[in-house]
């Protein structure tokens, strides 16, 4: 309930406004070359930047590992991590407000907290952890060629890198948000699209445990998530068999890819590619009405520590959950062999 | 792997060629009434019937209990059930014919099974011990008065007692895709809706283990399912905060639920609201290029036993997996509260 | 709650009264070869036979498969089984006796049950379930070169082949209960032991699922069990550490065993060694007193379909279970290597 | 693998050379009053003492809660703490020894490691964890009156008080193991026996999760433990049914308690009682001979920071283990009830 995993398991702990935030990742393989480098470099990814959307707050993650590690690789033994937290006053103006489409109603009625300060675990912050699990896992996957790359919709140099296979759909381009941008303490929401490439046919259980089931459920995770597709996605739900199907060569090979590379729960082989909607951050730096624990009516707005949009710092997070789910599989698919 | 759920669990076996098909149900509670003549209605919602999308195979399904109800009532022991499979033939010439956007390709991938009828598991002839699970589970949620309904889109009667709050999108209309009735063989894709109408709030955990999250998970278990979207969906991804917010009034009632019901993982009282898109049924009624198992090129064809679309039959499906996941966030909720 | 395993689960169905009994194994590897004939031959060493303790029941197990082997060989499907019951009326006389020591009583303040018609997962039945799990998972481990064997103490020309290993104590010589041999109507307990060959070293989590904890949590599943000990067990706490720890030699091989090949929960690459005391089985051949449902005192007897001791028909079963924790393990351990 | 429990889970980090150690508790009921005296009184019971078996290292340990509990009273969510590790050196001399019967040789070979620093999660410092997670479970356990009591045989004044219902057999009294007491720098082995009171019947899952088979790996959990028993245990397996049946009066109370409380995995309502062996605490504090980790023959000591037995500080641990096994039981319990 407070981890994610079955086989390659992270569990992680503390909030926002704790010392500090820290996970263990359990059922990481022997021998597996731990880059810190790279993980720090994760970590940068998802921390505040110069980027027009991100909060200017500062938080050099800089992670701990305590156990697990040995000359660089991986025991087998739990791999134990903290990273200190910066920067941690709570807004004392904020503490007693319901903040609109926010943790802060839910958390009152499911655990009775009287402000916001028991809302730590529902901080974007905790997703942290995750970026060190999935870093770990992106580690493991590499020596099977297996590279996982999310991005934003419409945005920027790294769509054109890497845009979707041709014929993937629902772009909302670059135009239709344009004048989002202008700084007016709104927020708004992102379309973020995620590819899996180089993995075998084969992951994934046939019924309940299917390997969409498990990067749906991965992705809902996420906080500000609101919505997932595979492949073809929504699209799918208006086309006919005759043109949906992914018809194969006498080389096993697919003459295309509507399915988004699995079929009845199972990788066949094919890229994995999957898109994500993404609501607008609650949080908005304009005034806006709501109420307080209270039920008062009272205005709130937040800073400038608050990001505009989850992207572009929620693309690394996805593709850790992303990562997380698929060692997860490799695992299961490895085992199976044995 | 093999079952659904953490506290009240299905695990079921069998598949379309056995000569029954069946389960257990594990922690149910004692006391609920067991409605058998419910079970049985919902289990009619499942089989074949006039509708012109399905198909006209018989399957009177008759759910035979082994254990875990004494006097009508359950007695908190495992729940075993069975069904007969009636008309299991397998269809001799489709035997080797690797099936387009099916499971054959995968399951050959994944088991190296010599030909389709190891694919017995992967048929929508399992989701009828769903329908099995999801009626018991109902029956649970009834006395808290938690009613769950699905619709497909653009659809008859149904859909007009019964649509989504007003300011819900992502409609296809009827007309749109009226050509596709005319029966030339072909298949179609489908967008469902379901609403979970009287929940509490305080279900879900804040982190992994979202009440979104499971739901997702459940709905992508479901065959052919290709997308899921919580209230606003993907629409919120085009939206600004200043207009998706969920804003509360003094009495904590909300002014909209864009968020469908569940914020930060948990639900908040309002509706619970999501969408499923189904992609078109792989099997068509017209001749198809493919391959075999061996590679080399064949047309296939189904036949008039095949479903021409997942709706109407996957909506007591869909209510079932959204059932048991409500009743195992229910126990979990009152667990909590002891 | 009703499936034993991780990576390597059985679940099953069924009871003393039900027309079958069956059930699922999930995680069994591909390509396992699954000798049908072993697995009668473990099915047989279960069922009632000539020795004198056991009962003269009829219960020819032919054990049918379902699903997951093609070929002869597992195909990391779940593997579905079923076995028919004969001979399945319930002795209407004992229908509401509290029958003493036995699961009336639990069953009926757990579950309300009316009579022991109810408790038919409780009976010795279930464990023919075990045994065909166990047998797959002797197939799997038979490949490693891992054999397990239990015996009973004091008895027969088993246990003179496979004693302990000198200097493993605990032993109740035949002498001690010669008398009970006599058919005088009671019933009597039994030590049983048994050791795991050619285990390597490695298995086991450090610290709460250590390989000695899963298997006392195993053997507690066994009716009837009512102490596990490991190695030298109960004797290890009336001696000192000067005497008991086992001294490695400059190839690491050990001076001992005094350990029973498990150290800080995890094998050393020694066998493994344990003992079991099972209580003397509850339903005598003779009158007793005890009281029916309501309270009302009344005498009871069993009859002859009744075993005399756990003895000999236990020991596939505590091997079958041994199995199971043993496979799970080796899939854990082959996991870490990948 | 990381964690105990299934509705009320711990899971915990670090070892005896970390800077501090901690864990999570999932599954807490809202509004339970936690009691902080209490749990640091429950943790120094397990700390070092002026016991004469105890080590005298100086180990005050003050636990500091980060989340889940608000104004005294649990709030659901997951309540985190840590504990600062005083006094962390690692002994250098016996970093690259081999210790006897200790975690060393199956740690290098499961996880490769390179030297002793390697085995922190092995040492009984992790048990300071249990105390705190077992200690919330007491304050669970309390509004329903249930208490668990730890005890070590032919010891001092407790056992005088909470000696075990009359006939319940296996004592090594005080002066079998008089001449232990002498400090010769040799460790001993240890019985404990514990009790559970005011349970209700019902609790235990019928197959595989049965009360007295959780009890069994929560003991086995704990390091040294090489035997359980429940009831009359081992003494069981030499004794008839008919002096053996714990026989019900008409108001259902039973005339004895072979069966320590439990019948078919279920409480009866009795007193549950069980015992434990545990082995003599592996390092001595007299010269032993042994190898390193290359194999090279090489003697080793421990120190007086070493205890010379698990008693009495191994008490807390029992019970906290104990206390774990019943408030999951209990959750499940008022679950099913619901």
């Amino acid at each position: 309930m407070n981890s994610f995993g079955t086989l390659f398991v992270l569990s992680d702990y503390g909030g926002t406004h704790d010392s500090h935030i820290g996970g263990t990742i359990i059922g990481c393989p022997t021998g597996v070359d731990i880059d810190f480098q790279f993980i720090q470099s994760e970590l940068a990814r998802r921390a505040p930047s110069q980027h027009p959307y991100s909060t200017q707050r500062r938080e050099p993650d800089c992670v701990e590992f305590l156990s697990g590690i040995e000359n660089g690789k991986s025991t087998g033994a739990p791999i134990e991590f903290k990273i200190q937290n910066k920067d941690v006053q709570p807004d004392k103006a904020m503490l007693r407000v319901l903040k609109p489409s926010h943790a802060s109603y839910t958390y009152k009625m499911k655990y009775g907290i009287a402000d916001n300060s028991g809302t730590g675990r529902a901080s974007a912050r905790q997703t942290v952890c995750r970026v060190v699990g999935g870093a770990i896992a992106k580690l493991y996957l590499k020596k099977f060629g297996i590279e996982i790359h999310a991005w934003m919709n419409g945005e920027g140099k790294k769509e054109k890198e890497e845009k979707p296979p041709s014929n993937f759909g629902r772009v909302n381009g670059k135009a239709e948000r344009g004048s989002l941008y202008e700084n007016d303490g709104d927020t708004f929401g992102a379309l973020v699209h995620c590819t899996i490439k180089n993995l075998p046919s084969g992951l994934g259980e046939p019924v309940y445990d299917k390997f969409d089931a498990r990067l749906a459920y991965a992705m809902f995770s996420i906080n500000a998530c609101k919505g997932f597709e595979l492949g073809k996605g929504f699209v799918a739900s208006k086309m006919k068999g005759s043109e949906y199907n992914d018809i194969q060569n006498p080389d096993f090979s697919f003459q295309s890819n509507n399915d988004g590379g699995v079929q009845a729960g199972i990788t066949n082989g094919q890229e994995v590619y999957f898109s994500m909607a993404f609501k607008p951050i609650p949080t908005l730096q304009m005034e806006q009405n709501t109420i307080d624990f209270d039920g008062k009516p009272i205005t709130c707005a937040g800073n400038s520590r608050n990001d505009r949009c989850v992207v572009p710092r929620v693309l690394p997070v996805v593709e850790a959950m992303t990562a997380l789910v698929t060692v997860d599989f490799m695992l299961q698919y490895n085992l199976s062999k044995n």
